[in-house]
Formats: structure tokens, sequence, C-alpha cells
């Protein structure tokens, strides 16, 4: 394989190789008509530059870290799809660490980190009910993070979120203004941020609805597949809802299975809503209602904050709350009938 | 947060601290039996290692690296489930690694690796048409590697596939047996293993039924969507198919989609399988019909074969080819009306 190298390009445009690899760094004080006459060169030969050789010369790892509680996930893995754009537009390299939702794998990462490994950190947290102590080595080390969706109210740095409270509230409505009257509230933890927003935002709209804003209707399901299953079965036939607001994407499957195997009609017996991120939410059977989460853009806002604040050489991103806009995306799940 | 740690674990025990913590390190000399009780007590008091800190102690990063072409991709979700689950199981880290099928990205995570951060590698590949002199590092710093689904010919190590061709060859004969007769075969790259073997399955099941086994209804479709759509409409409008055998789950959903948008009903105008990790097929409108891979056992056997050739302090995984089955589900895109 003839590859084109720093070399072959620096001596087509008369320039030195320092100054052509200059071009290919974020961080540089090139003139910006000689980057892009470089660029545009580079691009014509077809020239991809080797980001691991510069790492070598400046000495940086131009690596940042991902951590995630989840792979398997819709949601998730659109955000790490915008946290790689950006990364890859600064001629970084990402590393996804997977914590499982496991509070002590987090912090096991985020020690692993504090080796120097990484520059910074774009993170989504799983230990919300324990200290975030852990996180104080990233800190020392001047290497700044960023939080999205799930984050640490204790703990400095930026939070991206979407607004929960309003889609919430707005997916709640939009069931009892299809005539939903006993809506169920499928939730895996009521007592963590997300879980509580989103708990609000339902009881809230209830309420302005003139209906009984209170638990009964909550169902609080773990992470286990049979545990699911079996919280659906018993809440399903006490409380004989005529309408399902998932929290999250997990449960709203869960929900579609249930009615499959209990011979329940959707939405004409029952009405579905979830927040998903799921792409193919338009081919099921039917064709499932969604609040959409903008992933991709929560996953490039966090990364662009952060490559900002390396760019600028700060220690830590700034203390702020962003927040993003969601859709409500009404499919035949929660169709009036 | 009162977190039980090894000495109270010890005390408990009436053992030494540092008896105590060989019983969590994968590779070590201490009694079956005195393991054992110690897990045991372990569990009982709710204690977790701290596999960091062993880190620190003996000098090795206790860490795996996982490569993958994709991320939003059920299959490779899967598998690194399966490749995790053996990762806790023998005390191991993971860091995965994307590459979004570009051999560049590839080529440097292997140089990264090279630099000491990993014991080990799980690796999916995404260069097949280049040259691999690079992985030469891995072997150099004696940093063992084992291939799943995607290989490369000319390298040794353990490659994990499942039975491709087999599955093919049923799935083209399953549509054939149900009444298709200009079947179509989609394809992201025709020229690459797995293309390969996939549609000389889809080939040597059209001839063993007497149909023409060419070219003719074999659609190659890029990674890039609106090109397959493109494609995709072209070919349905020029080849009228009545079966569409799918060689990935994205190129099935895309067949979907075009149906829906065409008013093709499947399966009564067209008969859909695609080989696909999705879980949910059986949601989709209509219930999917796939081939579906081992992921995860894909992933745990990948992955055991590499912590074994790490415990046994070899220097690379034995040149062999595994071989698991995949399964055939046939649900309503497929049936015989």
């Amino acid at each position: 394989m003839d590859t084109v190298n720093i070399k072959m390009l620096a001596e087509k445009l008369g320039l030195s190789t320092s100054t052509v690899s200059r071009a290919f760094r974020g961080n540089s004080d090139i003139n910006a008509k000689t980057k892009k006459r470089i660029l545009d060169m580079a691009h014509s030969m077809g020239y991809q530059p080797n980001l691991y050789a510069s790492n070598l010369r400046d000495r940086k790892s131009r690596t940042i870290a991902i951590i995630v509680p989840e792979f398997a996930n819709n949601f998730f893995s659109q955000a790490i799809h915008g946290i790689e754009k950006e990364a890859r537009s600064n001629g970084y390299h990402t590393l996804i660490y997977v914590t499982d939702d496991d509070y002590e794998k987090e912090a096991a990462f985020v020690a692993d980190i504090g080796n120097g490994r990484v520059e910074g950190v774009v993170m989504s947290v799983s230990g919300e009910e324990y200290q975030h102590g852990y996180l104080e080595v990233l800190v020392k080390r001047n290497i700044p993070f960023v939080f999205f969706d799930r984050y640490y109210d204790d703990v400095q740095a930026t939070r991206i979120t979407a607004n929960d409270y309003a889609s919430s509230y707005a997916a709640t409505k939009h069931l009892v203004d299809n005539g939903c009257t006993k809506l169920a509230y499928l939730v895996v933890n009521k007592h963590v941020s997300i879980g509580k927003i989103r708990l609000q935002g339902y009881l809230d709209a209830l309420r302005d609805a003139g209906l009984p804003a209170d638990d009964t209707f909550v169902v609080e399901c773990t992470n286990d597949k049979h545990e699911i299953d079996r919280r659906l079965t018993d809440a399903f036939y006490n409380l004989k809802p005529d309408g399902v607001f998932a929290s999250v994407e997990r449960l709203a499957i869960a929900a579609y299975r249930f009615c499959y195997r209990a011979g329940i009609v959707i939405p004409t017996d029952l009405k579905i809503i979830g927040f998903s991120s799921l792409e193919i939410a338009d081919l099921l059977n039917p064709a499932l209602s969604t609040v959409t989460q903008p992933a991709f853009d929560m996953g490039a806002t966090a990364a662009s904050i952060l490559f900002d604040t390396l760019r600028k050489g700060l220690k830590s991103t700034p203390d702020e709350h962003l927040t993003l806009e969601s859709i409500l995306i009404e499919r035949d799940s929660s169709k009036m009938m």
C-alpha cells in the first residue's frame, strides 16, 4: 500500500513538514488560510493524518473517555455517535467504558482514567445513591469532565439533559387527551433524578387534568427481565390501566410483550407511549408513540463543551445545566380509536 | 458508606489479608477449598473486590481491549455482553474501541494498545482489503488476540465465527420452499469474507432448487442510508423480486421501509428474511424471520480462549477456526400465504 505521508504532502505544498503537521492538530497557531490550503491538498491526495504519531510527539494522549451505564441502548449509542463525531473533528480518539449501571465499576474506571490515559471525560453516571469522592482524582489531575443525561447533583461540572419534565407532562397529557383515565407510569427507579423528574411531569399532568395524582398507578420495575414481567403482570391485572407511559424504552417493549401474551389490543384496549430512541419504533406492531430525546445532539454538545475546555486549557467544565428539547412523536400505539 | 474491606474479611475468616486477596485474582496458587471459603464469606458479607487496587500491586493492567466495527448494532452489543461476562468472572476490565468500519482507526487503536495498556484483545476487523502489518506490534509485545465474526485470513490467531454458509443456504431454501422464485440477495460488500461466504450459501441453495444461480438478483448496497434507499428502489422496480434475503440486519430494515413506502405487503407480495440479532424482531409489523447468530456465545467463547491463553502465559491464541451454530427463526415475514 503506497500511502501518502506528511513529507509527500509538504513537498507538494512547498511547506515544511512541521507546518503541515500543525494543520492536523486541533489546538495550533497556524494561519487559517495556510491551514485550509493544507487540508484541501491533503484531501485531494487522500492523506489521512496518523493521530497516533502526533500523540507521541506532543506527549498527550489525544483521547477522551466516554462512560455510559449501558451498551445495548439506543439512546446511548446515538449519544456516543454524537460524541465521536466531535472527537473526530477535534482529532481525538475515544475509549468507551460501560458500567452496567454498577457504581463500583464506575469508581474503578474513574480511578483507571486518573492514571492519565485520557485528557477528558464525557460521562453518564450510575451511582446517584452513593458518595462521589472518587471523582476527586480527575479534579486533582486536571482532567475535565462533563455529564450528559444522568449526573450528580453534588459535583460541579457541565450537565447536559433533555427537558424531561416538560416531555413527561406532554406525553401524559397526550394520553389523557386521547381518552385514558387509568394511566400507569412504568419506571425503573423512581428515586434517582431522571426517574423523579419524569414522574413529577406525569403527576402534574394528571392533576391538571382533574385525575387522581398519586402513586397508585406508578409501577416500579427493576432491570431484571423476569422481575419486569412479574411486576407488569401483577400491575396490569390489578390496576387494569387503559394507558401506559413507559419512562424508559425497555419498559415500553416489555408492555408490548405483555399485551401480545395477554391478548390485549394496542391501542384499542390500552394505549402506550414511551421514552425511546428506537430508530425502528415506526416499524413495530403497532407503531410506537415516543418521546424521543435529542441523543446525538446531547452527546455532541457534551463533547463540544469538553473540547472547548481542553482548548482553553481550563481544568474543569463550566458549572452549568444545559437543556435540549425532546420531541413527542404520536404514532398508532396511542391513537384515539 | 461503610464498605466491607479486605481486612474485615480476613479478620472474620482468620486468614491473612494476602491470602484473602489472592482469592480474587484469576491466576493464583491458592488452595481451591480455601478460595471457596473466602468467596462464600465475601458474598455473604457483600464484599466487592477492588480490581483497580490489585492492578497496582501486580503491575498488570488487568484490562482487555474489545475492538468492533460498529456500536449501534445488536450483534456486537450482545457479543460484547458475552465478552464482558467472561472478563468479569476473570477479574478483568474491558475497554471498547469502535472503528466505524474504518481501517485507519483500527490501525491507530492497535498502535495505541501496543503501548501496553491492555493484556489482550478480542477483535472483529474492518480492513480486509488492506495489509495487516500493524498487528505485528501486538505479537512483539506478547499481547495475544482473538478474532470473532470478522477476521483476517493472513493473520494467525483463533477465529470464532457462526456457520454462515449453512445458515445462508437454509434461509434461501426456506424462501424457495415457501414459493419464492425471484429471490433478491442484499449485501453490503460481496467481496469481504462474510459477504462472500453468505453469498455462496445463497447461490448454492438456488442452484440446488433448479433456479438460476447468478448475480442477477444480488444487490450490493453501501453503508450510506440514502445510497441504500436508492439501490433498493432501483433493484425492486427493475427486478420485481418475490423474496428478499438480507445478509445484514440494517438491509432487512431498509427493505421493510421500502415496502411500507411502496405499498408492497409483506409477506403476501414479498417475503423477507434477514441475518439479525434484533431482540424485538417478533414485535415488528410483520414479525421478521431471522437467521440469528449466537452473538453472546461467540463473544464469551472468544474471551474465554483469550483468558485461557493469558492464564497459561502463552503469547498468542491457537491458530484455529471455531464455528458456532446460528438458528433460523421462521416468523410472519416469510410465511407462505
